[in-house]
């Protein structure tokens, strides 16, 4: 019980503004509180919304420590937490599962009640930060905080996962992978040969591609305005990409041109109101399912004609891919494990932590699906 | 076969501009041409967007014959008809069911491609119109048209129902009530001891809340602003009316203050940008779905902050419950024969087809929920 007193000192990437590179900062993590745990980081991904963070369109309390896909190994557990226990691997997630408040205990819900996601305050749920540098107090991220060699998090935000799971690559398990994945199989339950059109073929939309694959769509329209992510797209089970920039007229008029009478599926991984708008419209009227996963940038409006959802269209959204973290998760883990979902393939890139800005440059210049960062 | 080739010369109510009282004039009606079917109409209701129509702010070309909620009797068949035959008791419906086009060979689509609605040109399928008044060609309304003693339609838009079909009752069940009942037991699947909201009590209203009965929710919360409608409402089973006017703060803000959570389910039956936001904002951030219904003034954009999705909403809109017409609703109306569904209690006013305006003047007052006219 001695360590878990202790103040642990080590070094995080600190996002001390917005537009400006990460810097490697030496931190003090302090131990867990009740119900609190405190992790040692293995590996992270890089995520667009950590990039969104950064380039002020999603707005998040600053100086913080950012990152929120990750996998580790539990150094220490404060009281009252009965999940997991020093050693153990787990997954660290944006999204809690509390399992008592009315979203949990919903048979569909899993918006937990404690989220931090829709007004962020970058702190525990305290009012307080585990994290100090320099003498000044640091915001986590999301109840996250992945981009540090340890961080501290809410039990009801820890997956434990499988002692023999990769830890080098499941961090994708926490966050881009069931985002996308959960959108095609959870959120629209695609159906067996239907059409499917993925707008953003990053991270989140590569995973989106495979749910609509796994679920057996025989088509499936990849739209991206870096055509360097088009080779990897169609290697994943992309059937046709498209450059918008490429075209005089809206893609939604290509893509509804192309399948005649627009998708059966439609999902928009970017983030932008026109990008949502288009994937609405791309969608059958009748019978079209649109799942919007982006997020778009703050205080922004989705605007459009109300009579294009009346003759039948259904729009939704869906965070990490409707799945019950605790619940789900970790059943994840094993098919992965199983090799009967493809995560590897997403994986583009692999850094050691203190190269991050070096994985944000991949990210923005879109050359990395994923890039990991190893600790 | 010969009185299939006759004219024949009866009364229509005539909408010869709009913000005026429709005029009873003396039309001709040509007989059915190949694919048609002319119908002598027992009895129709006079629906809300009958009445959007007279105030412009559902367009459609005028002059015209409205009415598209009726009962009636083949009186004569054109050719390759085979589904109905003079004689026959129908219902004539707004949506046709073609059984050909994509949305009729979807499993869930029902907005069928020969729909004159979205962009309604007010003639049949060849381009002209079978009315005529004073020498001058009159539009038909969403192919049906049934404010007129005599009346022709496509026969994919005819159902034929059972001979023993109470007709002066049973037309409601060609709009009002299967749009209702049918987006909460078809389009949002209402379950067992959830809670609904219902923005609007007249007719399509009045016919969500005994869906939403008939599925079992425990609570059904009626928004309306004409208090006139609550002893009705509370009669088909509303438990809770609300007149927003009656509050300082948003309805949406009251529904959630009620309900802790927001709704499981919200119904827009009304047509306002304003109240389609209102459902949408008072149905559960993470489980709820939010059904539009109701007609939005030409032109007009709904918009909101896509986050509200993203927590996992779902906001559809649904197009005669999402019936296919021909299939489907036949088996409304046994059932309503049986008294398993309960048609009657919506219907507070009959009056004679020459009183047309006195109903459209009830409608617009509150003081009804649905006027029937008898032929």
């Amino acid at each position: 019980m001695s360590d878990m007193s202790k103040v642990i000192t080590c070094r995080a990437a600190i996002a001390w503004t917005s537009n400006a590179p990460l810097s490697i900062e030496e931190v003090e993590v302090d131990p867990p509180k009740a119900g609190e745990v405190r992790i040692k980081v293995i590996s992270s991904g890089i995520c667009g919304s950590d990039n969104h963070i950064l380039d002020g369109t999603f707005k998040t309390p600053l100086p913080a420590i950012l990152g929120h896909e990750g996998a580790g190994i539990v150094e220490s557990i404060g009281e009252d937490v009965n999940s997991v226990k020093p050693g153990d691997k787990v997954l660290l997630i944006a999204l809690p599962q509390c399992r008592k408040c009315d979203s949990c205990l919903h048979a569909k819900g899993n918006c937990c009640l404690k989220e931090d996601i829709f007004s962020p305050f970058g702190l525990m749920l305290d009012g307080t930060t585990r994290f100090t540098c320099k003498g000044r107090k640091v915001h986590n991220i999301l109840g996250t905080s992945t981009f540090t060699e340890y961080t501290v998090m809410h039990e009801i935000s820890v997956v434990k996962i499988d002692d023999d799971a990769p830890m080098e690559n499941v961090c994708i398990l926490a966050c881009g992978f069931p985002t996308g994945y959960g959108a095609a199989v959870n959120a629209a339950q695609v159906t067996p040969g239907s059409t499917c059109v993925v707008f953003g073929l990053g991270g989140v939309g590569s995973a989106v591609v495979l749910g609509c694959k796994a679920a057996g769509a025989s088509r499936i329209i990849g739209i991206d305005i870096n055509e360097r992510k088009f080779e990897k797209a169609k290697a994943l089970g992309v059937t046709d990409c498209l450059n918008p920039q490429k075209f005089k007229k809206p893609i939604q008029q290509v893509i509804m041109e192309m399948t005649e009478f627009g998708a059966d599926f439609t999902f928009e991984a970017i983030g932008t109101i026109d990008t949502m708008v288009a994937a609405l419209e791309s969608c059958n009227m009748s019978y079209g399912v649109c799942v919007i996963i982006g997020v778009a940038p703050a205080k922004s409006q989705l605007s459009f004609d109300p009579m294009k959802l009346l003759s039948g269209r259904t729009l939704k959204g869906s965070l990490i891919g409707e799945y019950k973290i605790r619940d789900d998760i970790p059943l994840l883990v094993d098919n992965y494990m199983k090799k009967k979902i493809d995560v590897d393939s997403m994986i583009t890139h692999k850094l050691p932590f203190v190269k991050i800005n070096k994985g944000f440059e991949l990210l923005r210049s879109g050359k990395c699906i994923r890039c990991i960062l190893l600790f």
